[in-house]
């Protein structure tokens, strides 16, 4: 049986035969103890073994790592921190970890930890952390689905240069003789996605509703502790919602998922809140209830300017001007000092904003919407998109777009076009954000970082 | 509302106002007919308009592919094939399409809507092909989650040559005069994953029960109905299991997924059953529940052997022998002939398996198993993983794969090793045989092939 299972309802002298690995062993001379863990709870199970055991000497030299198979009766401990312990009639070492298992009872640094990520998921953090990855991601598709979206997998590898932004990694193959050839495959010049947006629109012009859930690439040299070279995207948009709609999903979307976690990883976030971030799960349950604020971008600007000029605060960049592309102390300042909540920021000035997005009456800016979080800065990003065929090839022309590249995506506009909405979530974030990680290269199994290719 | 709803529970005079797409319009001189889907449902809406309408010369002119919002009273038609139809008191013209609509109402072909694989979700078809595919996708999600298995994202870009079979696409960055640099930004030589076995493997070793789902790739100049360039895997792993538990899973699953996609794609199996292949509900009930036969590949060898001796059947390769490896001619005739059912084929010979397969007690077969289903051939392919890291090595060099290349991998098998068994489903040929369309390029959104990137 699992060690999940045995917290279940565990009952003085049942008798129970279970697998796990070994924690850490301290052997004494009559009487030891085993601490032994499989993976499927935080929790471990206590064991304790006497030299009335056969293998006595044999157990008590088992190392740290190796794999056992435990049978034993339960001893209910209701005055000691864990609920029960396993007095063992049997103890088999099935696998002997070498003597230089690299995860031995000590700390280790998150740092070292990276180095041998192939074994990481094996600690507590990293099993709460990806646990909890795991229930998020789930999470999402109940979410989606039980609101009838359709998801879709959109295409990894492009021809499309789809924001005119983001540095994309070309996708090539090799000749016999190990050179790159960069076109001989697709005929084309290929790159790895740096979004599912425009493949995703034209499905919901299709099914009304729809949502990517996949990977996405950039090729920016950039070494801090936000940004990962692939990361994991999702991308709803929906046929006929309009700003407010997107607001509204974007925060029924959050809520639900931090909910679910709540209640579905328990364990690892009262873990993580007392080992990595205080106060993690309450936070989680604000986050789940209270309302998220709203501020248009031009109200941003004015309230940062006036804690400018009244010296409340000093940023790197203190010139706050409308047309300034927010930076991520601003974003912070934002949310975390002024709002004291996530705060949603809208109508951005068009010229820091993507050639897709909806043009306002004021033809200043656009129908954008940021999701801006204490801690983070920038989770979710979305829009309006542009619906008229005619300002959407203005805008590329005034962005230096070619608009022939992208000719089937303007075209939805010309096929009867639903106006459509629809936003990103970096997952990767939102993993750092309900788990109180710090560093995105400590949320996703394998991280990819510029000069880091392991594993 | 949605036109899904609209079917729910259609009461005679209820007033309904709705959006949704015109796939015709038939237009008289007092009393016309439009024809309106909104992709919810693969239902359309058919909506009766007369001349009272004010605009009724404006509305009889609304092209196909148009976007309208409707309108009207509920009329139950219980005596016609469709259940009601909807007297409309307002058409409006949202947005127009163009003349040249590219899916007007005629019948088109899987090879013309291929090129417009932005719209084609627009037909029945696809939106029936596609839906199924969400479904699927979620049920996959729903039988692991429920069974506590954690949803690992392992990398898509990579240094592993995993299997030493598949070719891989090489990722790269440009320099600033677009010469191709390919070892430059993870300062080695990166690919495209061709599997995430063996990351997903290592997360077993810490949660017990894992699964992948992502995208994986193929550089492979390969122009069959089959093949793909990019899609998608479903990878499970489990701690411990032994090929008989790795046979069990795989049924499982796949009956969980047949099960579900009936229960929920009720409309859209029924629409394909009808139009794509006969007899495919029915197809589908009897796979989610009679037993698929295990066969030993030897036995299979002698069955086929014995076929092609009588001239029951005569292959392209008749050459049948242990050691051969099976073509899906041979594949093909052992279960849709033979065996008339799915059919595991286990214990191939080491020589055409992989090298992390692990070795028999007879040391020239290894505990692989490979599910074959009728129509399509090799549906999953999975195995038992060798344990020993002695025989690992030994295999790895017999294979002439360089150990040093994977030592993170291999060395699990010193930190203390379950053992471990898994496969890989490939997501679209699945989807093939759900939905019987047969050719891969149209279950995938946007299919990646040779000389094919589009959209």
């Amino acid at each position: 049986m699992d060690i999940r299972e045995l917290y279940i309802k565990p009952q003085e002298g049942d008798k129970v035969t279970f697998l796990g690995r070994v924690r850490s062993n301290r052997a004494g001379k009559k009487v030891s103890f085993l601490v032994v863990n499989d993976g499927t709870t935080m929790n471990d199970a206590q064991i304790v073994y006497k030299d009335d055991l056969k293998n006595y000497e044999e157990a008590s030299k088992i190392r740290v790592g190796s794999i056992v198979e435990i049978q034993g009766t339960i001893h209910l401990t209701p005055d000691r921190p864990q609920p029960f312990e396993i007095q063992a009639t049997s103890i088999e070492c099935l696998d002997e970890a070498i003597e230089a298992y690299p995860l031995q009872k000590k700390e280790h640094s998150l740092e070292y930890l990276r180095e041998i990520a192939q074994l990481r998921a094996r600690t507590k953090t990293f099993n709460a952390v990806f646990k909890i990855r795991s229930i998020a991601a789930f999470a999402i598709h109940k979410f989606f689905q039980s609101q009838n979206f359709v998801y879709v997998n959109t295409p990894i590898i492009t021809s499309n240069d789809a924001e005119g932004a983001g540095e994309e990694f070309g996708v090539i193959t090799y000749d016999s003789k190990n050179n790159p050839l960069t076109t001989d495959f697709f005929n084309k010049k290929a790159s790895l996605t740096v979004s599912g947006q425009l493949n995703a629109e034209a499905f919901a012009q299709a099914f009304k509703k729809v949502y990517t859930f996949g990977p996405t690439f950039r090729a920016e040299q950039s070494f801090t502790s936000r940004h990962a070279s692939e990361f994991w995207m999702i991308e709803p948009e929906v046929a006929f919602n309009t700003l407010e709609d997107n607001i509204e999903l974007i925060e029924a979307m959050l809520k639900y998922i931090f909910k679910d976690v709540l209640e579905n990883a328990k364990e690892e976030l009262e873990f993580l809140d007392e080992n990595v971030e205080k106060g993690l799960v309450q936070k989680l349950e604000k986050l789940s209830t209270e309302k998220y604020v709203v501020n248009t971008y031009e109200q941003v600007i004015e309230m940062l300017k006036k804690a400018v000029d009244n010296k409340e605060v000093n940023f790197e960049n203190n010139d706050i001007h409308f047309g300034l592309d927010l930076g991520t102390e601003h974003e912070r300042y934002l949310c975390e000092v002024i709002n004291k909540a996530p705060t949603f920021v809208t109508n951005y000035p068009k010229d820091i904003k993507a050639f897709y997005m909806k043009l306002n009456p004021d033809e200043k800016t656009v129908a954008a919407v940021d999701l801006l979080v204490p801690g983070i800065g920038e989770l979710v990003g979305g829009s309006e998109r542009e619906g008229s065929f005619d300002k959407l090839m203005k805008r590329c022309e005034q962005m230096g777009i070619d608009p022939t590249e992208l000719d089937w995506y303007i075209q939805l506009r010309q096929y009867g076009y639903y106006k459509s909405a629809g936003f990103g979530l970096g997952f990767e974030r939102l993993i750092m954000y309900i788990t109180g990680m710090t560093n995105i290269r400590d949320v996703i199994p394998y991280p990819r970082t510029p000069k880091n290719l392991l594993f």
